[in-house]
């Protein structure tokens, strides 16, 4: 595997995306702004897909599927919705090809004019609430819980590989709740998942918060959201979560008979993660030796390598192997054997330190003499010989420790770089300098927040729950503020 | 659960609609043509989606993501994928809305017009092979064994819930090969994990066997596929695998270096099933009292219904189900514990009946003195006195049963709904009284297939694999024929 990739320092950037590229994981398509999402990459949103999705179903919630398409006026019933998401997007127009008047090819026969547009979703609450309307009726139908996984497009300008394409895979949970109070408890019940997630399967501590107005999502009244800190300094939102009022309920006139027999508008949330994890993924934890992966959303957890020089030494690795490799399998662990004789070992122990299998176990003649294997992990690049025996218990413990070890390492990083700051050249001397996350005080008003974030590029990126108190003076302002809020340039 | 639903004998179309809608399984959206698959609907597709993932991955295969979107001039470059597939579809012509002049709702942005038109993927032969273009220099890129989940769109006129829609879920293999025979192969190989998924998982009996060049898919040299009866003696296409040739290869320009040095084009494959299964499912099994579902895909196996008079005796009843459940759960199967007091026994009796629930376990006071319980089984609506005793390898074994029965009957159906048939008359005479598969001779021409066709509208659903020789006459036309082949009308 060739390391003729840059490194983080020289370039960031070019690093993110020629990882992303060289460990097969994705790639640009034909289609303008449209990945492909290869093998490699793919069996890690499955690892992804598998563990929200059981986490969700814990959580009380069933999977469901809604159609591709929305009516272009659904659009227009939510407004602050519309302004959102309407604007970008595909829209399909017309239903029928025809053979082109000129013999070549196929062009867009003008008769199968549809009589209204159909936008390929961005987001679904609308048809998902025209559909509701009909499911709910009295307090008896609610709570509704569903899921869905699907496709999404949204017309971005601007594409890079995982974080921002103009289709991504996500999913998004629709309820629908017949208090106020049940529906915030939904939100935040969903946010603490995705926290979970984050941090016990991704290895990425995240901040849980709140976002300010201008950051919210298009149609709701409060925006929950995790976000990470990259290896660049940079905050990377990994999910976000809804609560949306009667706002939907109201725009597609969604009433339910309560248990005092009143009608009432119901309550919503919405909630979604998308294939953007996997860039997060990616930019929290790899180097300049290639991938690192967490093992828990590793696709192959463990790789054997043989090493030999003719047919029977490596039939007699193969005899040591299989039940060794059985041992750590009935453990739950992934394990690849890679006896390939046409790649030299050197050339596969590159292979997979580039994409991030967190532990090789390396093997020849003299380890099989001795009882042992040759241990290495990907995360800290140690290597250790490890006697033959209770093999699958000590490489389950080592699987263990790299994860936890993953997690404190972006958790020391997140520490170091992440300040408290009073002045406004502070603030700027901070970003430019040492980027990271900000705590500073804020007077609470969209100027501002719109000031900082055209001087400097820094957001809100969140208003954290439980805030402390704190009389300050804002940063920028330097009106009187209450509490301080997190600043940060992001993805 | 109202039974208000009309009966198989009295008109099996309405029978159908009435059980999909009423039964929750999906239901038609805003969006015409396409369909809400609702939870106990999409539970059915998990399974079938659990069960061929992990076929598909015991069979080598990896699961990959391309867009959703394919270039217009991408379908012209095969000739006959053209005529059958860019025609009906869904156009993307423009990437923006704005706001009405009017102040009413949005409008298609004329200034964000698409340079070249983009399609819905109707199926995605050639964004794939676009791709795989750059990933194949030689034999050592080969084979390339690839599935995708996905949705895709067909521009359909006439749709039915499950069996027709605009958009439906599915699965699609893209297979690449060094050799025809390899391709062959891994076309056969895949109709065969087909016919195992249909007989063993569905419990539905297919013929299988490859099409007449007038019903191949558009681009192929053969097509296989697996054809099932339905109850009304109609024929259900249950999956296709498709033997593409250098077909795809030549359109796309893609060649590999051989072992002996020659640039050669690539073999391949493309096979699928989809959401229609589910129609199928529904189709060969259920009664005149709703559905009834093969245990291994049914979202429900077991439902527990307490039968009590008061919260003393319901609690009493707890006490003994919590560990009976916990013994069925152990045995992999799902159980679910309906003790709500707001619905009487009878209400959940007819519920559970109509979801098809294949089995059903009562209890009730005088049970738990007895130490027996109430089994019912869906398939034969029978019921039998069980001792709690080792309940839980007698209910796995009675879900053995079922799934076995159900299969059987299918089976004995098609069977006696089979005919040889030698003359027109009787062709006719059977089809219009009997229905269901009649093995004639045909001469083998497009001809004939087509008048027979437009006469009757029956087809010629598979030339069965490994077809016996046997000289006859064609009995449409009387001319010499070698073989019978399967005649039948088609959903």
């Amino acid at each position: 595997m060739a390391k003729d990739f840059s490194t983080r320092a020289e370039n960031y950037s070019q690093w993110y995306n020629d990882l992303v590229i060289k460990a097969d994981l994705a790639e640009n398509s034909a289609v303008r702004g449209c990945m492909v999402i290869k093998p490699y990459g793919y069996a890690i949103w499955e690892k992804i897909q598998a563990t929200l999705d059981q986490m969700f179903k814990a959580t009380g919630h069933s999977n469901a599927y809604f159609p591709i398409f929305i009516p272009k006026s659904f659009f227009s019933r939510e407004a602050s919705h519309v302004e959102g998401f309407a604007k970008e997007c595909a829209v399909v127009t017309h239903y029928r090809l025809k053979a082109s008047p000129d013999g070549k090819g196929v062009v867009v026969d003008e008769d199968a004019k549809l009589e209204e547009e159909l936008i390929v979703r961005p987001t679904s609450e609308t048809i998902i609430w025209d559909t509701y309307k009909n499911w709910i009726k009295s307090y008896r139908d609610l709570p509704i819980l569903i899921n869905q996984w699907a496709n999404v497009v949204r017309w971005e300008m601007r594409t890079r590989l995982f974080l921002r394409t103009t289709e991504f895979l996500w999913q998004e949970g629709h309820t629908a709740h017949a208090t106020n109070e049940e529906a915030v408890k939904e939100s935040e019940t969903m946010l603490d998942v995705y926290a979970k997630f984050a941090e016990e399967w991704m290895a990425v501590p995240v901040l849980q918060g709140t976002k300010t107005a201008s950051e919210r999502f298009a149609g709701a009244i409060d925006t929950y959201a995790v976000e990470a800190l990259m290896q660049d300094g940079k905050a990377l939102q990994a999910g976000t979560s809804h609560f949306l009022g009667q706002n939907f309920a109201k725009a597609f006139d969604v009433k339910f008979l309560t248990r005092e027999n009143q009608l009432e508008y119901v309550w919503s949330t919405s909630w979604g993660v998308s294939t953007r994890l996997i860039g997060a993924l990616i930019m929290a934890h790899s180097d300049d030796n290639g991938l690192v992966l967490p093992p828990k959303l590793a696709p192959i957890q463990v790789v054997i390598v043989p090493v030999f020089k003719n047919q029977e030494q490596l039939d007699l690795i193969r005899e040591h192997v299989i039940p060794m490799k059985k041992t750590i399998e009935d453990k739950g662990i992934t394990v690849k054997f890679d006896d390939r004789d046409t790649h030299k070992p050197g050339w596969k122990f590159a292979e997979y330190e580039f994409k991030g299998v967190p532990v090789r176990i390396t093997i020849g003649p003299r380890d099989i003499e001795q009882g042992t294997v040759e241990v290495a992990r990907r995360d800290t690049l140690e290597k250790e010989v490890f006697q033959m025996i209770d093999i699958g218990n000590k490489i389950s413990h080592l699987l263990v420790q790299i994860q936890q070890n993953l997690f404190q390492k972006a958790l020391n990083f997140r520490e170091n770089n992440t300040f408290r700051v009073d002045t406004w050249n502070e603030f700027k001397n901070v970003l430019e300098n040492k980027g990271g996350f900000i705590y500073a005080h804020w007077d609470g008003t969209s100027e501002t927040e719109d000031k900082i974030k055209e001087e400097t590029k820094a957001t809100i990126r969140v208003i954290p729950l439980n805030n402390p108190r704190e009389n300050g003076k804002c940063v920028y302002s330097g009106r009187p503020s209450t509490q301080r809020v997190v600043f940060a340039r992001a993805y």
